[in-house]
């Protein structure tokens, strides 16, 4: 029998940040496998070209050694090396019927976490052996949740089929988009995605929720030529005359009348010296709207504004999307089934359909789509703790009764559906 | 024998500006012909698509009217319909020989005359009848040197042939190209171009001029698609926003260290109305250099600019050039020459080679380099008048005693080469 | 008795745009003072200043030559020289009470009128004899329907006070805040306002109206210096330079989370040749919000983003506000007062309260304001018509039994709050 | 005696970045003193707030750190502390006359040095022990010569006056500036100023050099205040949108007619995350012109480009100078003495008058032009030594024979003057 809490608190003293849960994501292969699931990991588990604003080689290489220092196992750690770091845990029952699956999502944040006596991890002796990472999103409770759930249904007495989802870098809504683009959502009928906290108070469970925004993360690089800006400055090709055209333009985007957006150049780096005409320049771009659709065409017009504001100065120049996420468009009939179960759990006193999230854009939202896309139905559910600080902040802490009462409700949800 | 204080007043009472030189063409064509040159005018004459900033349809056709009024030839006319007005007449000698040329611009400028009843051409009742246009480049001078020239060959007792070039719209660097790309130069051997005034005191005769800076004048066309700026701004296509940022990165085109440049966008103009999305934007642009070379890359440069320019915010756009001269290299050797052959004349006393020239810049440039190119020679005289007032100038005159003087000139230049 | 179909198609006939309504004013004055009321016009019914896109002096001029011309009484029309064309017709009760008024707009529109037999004023004779002006926005239907309740009410026989004000130049959004400023809504209690047609059909009446977008118009002057492009570009003070860099940026304003937002440069222009650093530029900018603080806050941008860009490049400018409007926020029991007595109307079979306005903004706004400023109440009601073509259309025309109609309804309205 | 080679070679190993001569400046002191000079250093001998491009409080400290630990004398290196690294030594000679002043510097360059067995310097033993920094362009040689000179003349048997100038941060023309600013250069009657190698050949002189560019060096900080891009874009004020305006139109800056120039915006850095409205950015700028007057003009113009580009987004901005030079014109009188005695030293054979110099830019420059204000005379030679590589090169290296040479030379010059 999993010991939840003791789980929670060995995530939360060794905090990954996005596509280098190596230790995290080989301990859930680990249990997974000796509850008897079919495990899912590495590059089986994700399109590693679809994977978004992934960390450099040497942050990765040197993440990987650490996991290896702490213990991960080396053969499992072994496949999922340059950050295939999802897992997919399968149990198919004893009966057919449905597939219904779950998303866990496991990365933690680079923020430092709080040494103060009143901070609970601190207090209780499990704050971050890693220096400036933290699980302050409550992922290190996700993953909890997941493995709960694992071993709550691991006799797989169910008729269909249960998949559980641990997915990487779901901050800066990266890693989700690779799992869907690997194809592992397309077999699903039924799926729930839900997050701890949001600003819910513990014991009320919301069955959906809405408000999330399409948006767009873009790294883009303009390479010029330098040159001396004394000597020959008409032999430079000026990556910043570009990219500032860029800037200035990307802001200019207009309005839209068929749903609000948003537009923010929110990085801009270039050139090395004083007399060298600028040879490179980076530009890190957001992009939202309401509508998905908005969306892309406002990061279609920014893509057609980097492309020509580069060849004007007669540059190159390389657009990376490091992050994307759409909105949720939850089904009612799920969210209503989350309730109606979650009325049978103790500790659950109140409950609420769609409610307006305060989390701004979530990369589940890929794996709904799909889901949906397909003909199935899923939802975004809310589960309530109380929170002594917000999400991101060095004193995040959830309260961990929450995480069997998540596991039985999740456990019923499951039951219900592969009757 | 021709009147030539005469002929240069009918000129100078009916001037006519850039690619409308309908009735002095016509003119010029009735004294070739009746002097025995073979005569080639019309589309014979220029090269159409090379014909730069040619005015509208409407301008062209009210001044085709204006001359047939003040009973210019319908039947030369006709052929010159269209802003087709170049006249060239060919003369062969009566003994094989080089091919000699000489170049005389005839349009007027959009000045308006002065009335004052000291300026000469008011007190000698020959001032403009075509308010608002005005010889006051010295052009009347020079076609009526050109036609004294044509009477003292008419003989064609020389060895070789004669070339006397009647070319349209020397002002805005316009007429000259058209010329030379119909390979009206190709068979020259020596050309001789040269200007009245430019500084130069009456008496004084400098063989060959230089600083002559290259130059494109360009107009550029911006095509988006309007849109009500309230209800539905994304559905725009905004052309100001191109035009916009082409005009802030043209003025940023780099210092060129192979020769000094210059760019100036010197007319923007577009949209409607406050509350709708600009559809249509144009932009008047000149580049300048004392390199052709250097001037092309410029050129090159802004092109690019407004291609991206315009592509970056899906515009269509079209780039016109309305103007253009190059830098002249003068030989020598026909500089001295053409000295030489002044120190016979009587009236001219002083004798200098090559200065550098007042005028900025030159369409002969073209037709000089043409020549050069196939192994020919040639140079840019200037001819000294003393002025009452500058160039451009509505009381800009010239002293009538150069009239003969210079056709002495360059019959002697002509005798030279053709002995 | 009035004929008000014969005065319709007078001022059909005679359409003055905006500032320019000599004739229709005058006649306006007329029958007021015929009727016994107290007539306030010229300078005493606007502030000069506050007149918002105030055409030329040449055009105000024309328009009042022709004006006299058309027989206008030359004693009115005096007062009215120079654009000051407000009328206001005021009657007091022989009792005590409030002060009741409604607004009636007179300008026409620079649209050319169809003269295809299909049209209805071309096929009954009173098609615009002012070519390229037309009456295609009700204004004349308004005109008159203000001249027939100034008739049906003229005996004054009701207790407080009736002012009737005929504004000018509503397109544009420019007249009725001069008429404000001077101080003629502040002793009103009750205001109505109105507009024929608007997409509602004949029959229909709808107490309120909301969805004005608060506005503003501006008109920007670039002042700088010019110089020649070649010899000597850097005594110039370029005022395109200025201008691009305004237009950019008033783009690149940032969304506003606190309201949706539009802005829009419709028109720049400036310089004058090639080779000339351009010294003068114009820019027209429109803003739009929802929220009149939020319009503010992005003028208030547009403001500071022009000088700094002129300031950039040593440039003077001027800012010159053309036009403007504010939401409008109807009393809701205005509107029912007006559905109350519309229901007493015979004609009018649908009554609806407050609907969304297709006009997008409406400069009554100030004065329905400035009432509610001082404790009073007022509102816009659009009164049906079926419409043969949209409002601006060359075909624009109203069915004239709407006019004693919405005579009958604004007496109505005037007698029960006087009562 | 002083032995030169060892000399040289120790400041050769121990090179030090500008303002950062902590040791090589405390030796100079040393020696100095031990020869009976006057010593001015510290804070007595610069302007702190005229030092241009100081490095950071902790680069500076680990720097003086270092040369503690490398043994420089601590009651010396205390009153250079923070930055505060030249010296001067003067000796007043036991008859009145003149003030004759040379100027050496000192600092070396952030070049990681070869270590091929080619390299003279490795193959001796004496490469540089501080990995990244090397004396790379001769200053090291310089140094040593200055020394020299002290020991030639420091019996004091001259009339007038001696002054050595040892001056910190000649690399980016950042330090002569503090020591004119401080008025060390107020009272002397006749500065040489000289630099080895520039592609001068061994056993050439050049008396004078010309073709200095004039340059600024400016870093501006935009100030903003960050804001979510996302929640609320309207309340941050974007340091990125006046950063890039400001860069585009710094490129657009005109040619000047007066003296040709550039402008460069070499470095611009702004912005934290994709989700941020950017807070701060920074930017490296550098004009240069042929003339003192245009670059003035052409950095006003940077400064007022960027003073408005930041108040247009409501930026605060301050602009930091971090470097900079003027032309130099020798005087004539000078080259042409220090000619004559280089006519009397062995080993040169080779002599010429202004020779166009290679290196760009000096800030010797406002040493020679305070001198020249005060009546005054100067000049800046070259001495010529063969280089294996270029200046700034791993593999630079001077000829050790030069630094006797170079010291008779300018004993020479002194003695001649001092006579």
């Amino acid at each position: 029998m999993l010991d939840l809490v003791s789980l929670r608190r060995d995530f939360h003293m060794h905090p990954e940040v996005g596509f280098t849960e190596f230790r995290t994501a080989s301990k859930v292969v680990e249990i997974l496998t000796s509850l008897g699931y079919d495990v899912i990991y590495g590059q089986d588990a994700m399109d590693g070209d679809a994977r978004r604003g992934l960390p450099s080689e040497a942050v990765l290489e040197a993440a990987y050694e650490r996991a290896l220092r702490d213990g991960a196992n080396p053969a499992i750690l072994e496949k999922m090396r340059g950050g295939y770091t999802a897992v997919i845990g399968v149990k198919k029952g004893n009966k057919p019927g449905p597939t219904v699956a779950f998303r866990f999502d496991m990365d933690a944040l680079p923020v430092l976490e709080s040494t103060d006596a009143d901070h609970f991890p601190q207090a209780n002796g499990f704050r971050s052996r890693y220096e400036g990472n933290m699980h302050a999103c409550a992922h290190d409770g996700h993953t909890t949740i997941g493995l709960g759930v694992a071993e709550a249904l691991a006799a797989g007495e169910f008729a269909g089929t249960l998949k559980l989802i641990f997915q990487p870098a779901e901050e800066g809504v990266r890693g989700a988009y690779s799992i869907v683009q690997k194809g592992l959502l397309d077999d699903v009928d039924y799926l729930f995605c839900h997050h701890l906290g949001v600003n819910v108070p513990l014991g009320e469970v919301h069955g959906g929720s809405y408000g999330f925004l399409a948006t767009t993360k873009m790294l883009a690089h303009f390479y010029g030529v330098s040159s001396h800006a004394g000597a020959s400055p008409e032999q430079g090709k000026n990556a910043l005359l570009g990219a500032a055209t860029a800037l200035l333009n990307i802001h200019a985007i207009p309005r839209f009348s068929t749903g609000s957006t948003r537009v923010n150049v929110g990085v801009l780096e270039g050139g090395t010296a004083a007399n060298i005409i600028p040879a490179y320049a980076k530009m890190v771009v957001e992009t939202r709207s309401v509508s998905e659709e908005v969306n892309a065409e406002v990061e279609q017009r920014v893509r057609n504004i980097i492309a020509h504001s580069a060849a004007m100065h007669e540059l190159d120049y390389k657009i990376e999307v490091i992050g994307g996420a759409i909105p949720i468009n939850y089904d009612v009939e799920m969210a209503e089934l989350a309730l109606e179960e979650a009325k049978h759990v103790e500790g659950f006193s109140s409950f609420k359909m769609g409610e307006h999230n305060s989390m701004g854009s979530e990369d589940a939202s890929f794996m709904i789509k799909r889901v949906q896309e397909r003909g199935g139905k899923g939802t975004y559910m809310s589960i309530g703790t109380d929170l002594p600080a917000p999400h991101h902040h060095p004193k995040f802490d959830i309260q961990e009764e929450i995480l069997p009462r998540s596991v039985k409700l999740l456990e019923r949800i499951a039951r219900r559906l592969l009757a």
